[in-house]
């Protein structure tokens, strides 16, 4: 056996959650939960294990670098997920013709992706994610959005705080055919747009001429990037397109959400995912400090591809990763999940057994009991029913116990009640007396 | 690339969870939380991805073989944790010197083992972890027993479903001495003795016997399994020892806890893993159906193990495999969390934007609003609504466009209740009117 000291840190990327930063976990997820319950999802979840082979030929290439694999004890391929949008796939697929469609779900997943560790990143997050499938109205986009916006709100961010910047790559599409550039370049021509900002414009524009583009078309896919307002493009394109037209009926629908104030288009938004057909949005804070706080879009041949009957689809992930950065920059910080506790105390064996009976019936009533575990002085437990998140004290001596009167201190106001214990321990069983035998 | 079809189906071993599973799942992992709040422990939470190390060094024997082991693209060698104590040493140990002891902590944690797959065992789980550093004091036992009894009983099952059978790993020791087996045999004689019922006793004598013991002893330790009273035990040791002292006040404290009637002293419950030292304890269906529903037990030696500063410690694990086969069983099946929610309909694009500004308003007003997102006759509407999980449907039509007034239907019985529209979408921001412009 190897003797050579253990480290007692984490894996490289991976991260601890002690109390403090679990109680923020907490209260987030609990945040995403309750608003995807508010917009009519449903949950859902995978194991983090998935088989290779959907994740590689899935996902886009920029991932299936990234994606932690393996093989089990039999040979088999598999792989932590790098994002729940295949498993979803895959799960529908394998029961498309049983689901009631158009289907809402959504999952809290745990994602893994291996990246060089730079400023802060992590190699795991947990994704909240959105999907609507089988829903060809654009009210699925503003359905996710709008969910998404509603947990913002919950955690105390609004318009002041951050915008969703929106594109339609179907309106990418049209115009780069009006620069020459054939359909089946546009996939490609997307992730390369997507790099933007990354990396330098002449190694866009080097990817792009390996992909085949001509040059002046080169060119001028990167100029495009510069069009700023939707009635520039209707300008290029010389009318309004299908393509202009969605993007209307999602701005109506925006504005009957109430979340129209939160958008802004932008041409350049094409998100890093090949698999996306349509609308394509990206939330960052207002100051651009942070990546992205969620993102997502229309992925409308996502079933087809994997070999299930076609079906439209839009989704969107909200990582929890960004949203702590942005929420720890706030002033009042990160909410915690924190419900009231009482803590239980007493001075000397001979009171344990009362004390313990004392804390069972305060449970059996539905309070949350922090029960001591050795006899301590009253100052020592009343300066550790302080220094944690014990909203109330209740101290067990021998004046309590020959009393029989309990006096539960309320931990933020120092104010007393008391309370008979004969009347606390009345009537339940296993608390007829505090003696270990019959009263 | 690739092009035979994929499957459809999860990796072998792993589960997916539709929605119905889901809702069981939350209704599961709440009846935890709140058990684990009602007796005051704090989340903690690690990722799933351990370095294989902690786990190799520090694992029973029998985990060690079941560990799904790889490495990143750096060469680091990774494991899934098979169970979470050697994590929580880990961050234990990492903090020692600003945690406040004692600490109580849960987690809910997945886990993952290898195993050949027979009678539906999966190779993960996800698992109920409490924990208690720091405690010396048989309460840290009781606690944590109380707490999973709080649990069960929240999801219906009481003594006469369940019962917990419990040992003490020292007054195993005692007998082993007092039979002549050396301490550094104990451990080793532990697992052996473990493996009853699995393997034949044959195998558990050769196990044994490879471990060094003489042949007296090892039909001995067989032997004693067949021991079943406190008294007898006594006896066989010549009096009270400190072991049999501990279990005495283990069920005093249990009494006092309302905990008593469900523990059965068990001398035949070892436990597998090699950490523990004192009080084990193993809960089981009282047909014994299933495999153990929950179990733990006192460590006091894995932090110094570790290279930490040595602590005692108490633990309890819960799965969320059996527990959920034990509730399949009963008459009533399996809760589902399900909050209630209300369906919004609308008869054609007409009514589109004054059905997404209702849904929204509904929403705002704290309404769980299942939108649907195209037009449907009423008929198709109240047939979906009335199929799912949905408490309350209105839909809207040119007749309520019209007349301004909504009926929403209670689905649970048919009643139907009316509001303005005027009135619910007064005074909120993008819900003026149900046109486009100012009204």
């Amino acid at each position: 056996m190897d003797n050579t000291p253990l480290s007692f840190a984490p894996p490289r990327g991976m991260r601890d959650f002690y109390p403090e930063d679990m109680l923020f976990r907490e209260h987030l997820f609990e945040t995403w939960k309750m608003s995807a319950w508010r917009f009519g999802f449903l949950p859902y979840d995978a194991c983090v294990v998935e088989s290779l082979d959907l994740l590689r030929r899935k996902a886009g290439e920029e991932i299936s670098e990234q994606i932690y694999a393996f093989a089990d004890k039999s040979g088999r391929e598999l792989a932590l997920r790098a994002e729940m949008t295949p498993t979803l796939a895959r799960m529908i697929a394998a029961r498309q013709g049983s689901l009631r469609f158009p289907l809402k779900w959504y999952a809290i997943a745990q994602c893994f992706r291996y990246e060089r560790m730079t400023r802060g990143r992590k190699r795991e997050h947990y994704q909240w994610n959105l999907d609507i499938v089988g829903a060809q109205s654009v009210l699925a986009e503003t359905e996710v959005i709008a969910a998404a916006a509603s947990a913002m709100k919950e955690l105390g961010l609004g318009p002041g705080d951050y915008r969703i910047r929106f594109n339609n790559r179907a309106l990418l599409s049209e115009l780069l055919k009006k620069l020459g550039i054939q359909p089946q370049h546009h996939a490609a021509t997307f992730l390369a747009l997507d790099k933007r900002g990354k990396i330098p414009d002449c190694e866009i524009e080097e990817l792009l001429r390996r992909e085949g583009l001509p040059s002046e078309a080169v060119s001028s896919a990167l100029e495009l990037m510069a069009i700023t307002t939707l009635e520039e493009i209707e300008n290029r394109l010389g009318g309004e397109t299908p393509a202009l037209r969605r993007i209307r009926d999602f701005q109506q629908a925006a504005e009957a959400c109430g979340i129209l104030d939160l958008l802004i288009f932008d041409l350049s938004v094409v998100r890093g995912l090949s698999y996306y057909t349509g609308i394509v949005f990206e939330a960052f804070d207002t100051e651009r400090k942070f990546r992205a706080i969620f993102g997502g879009g229309r992925y409308d041949n996502l079933l087809g591809d994997i070999g299930a009957r076609p079906m439209t689809a839009v989704g969107l992930g909200f990582g929890d990763v960004v949203i702590a950065e942005l929420l720890r920059e706030k002033e009042s910080g990160p909410c915690r999940l924190q419900p009231a506790v009482t803590a239980v105390g007493y001075m000397s064996e001979q009171q344990a057994q009362l004390a313990i009976r004392i804390a069972s019936a305060l449970r059996r009533r539905g309070r949350n009991v922090d029960m001591r575990l050795s006899p301590e002085k009253p100052r020592n437990f009343f300066s550790y029913a302080g220094g944690g998140n014990t909203a109330e004290a209740v101290f067990i001596g021998p004046d309590e116990a020959a009393s029989g009167i309990l006096r539960f201190k309320d931990l933020s106001n120092g104010q007393e009640r008391q309370m008979a214990i004969s009347e606390l321990l009345e009537g339940h069983p296993g608390s007829a007396g505090h003696t270990t035998g019959q009263s």
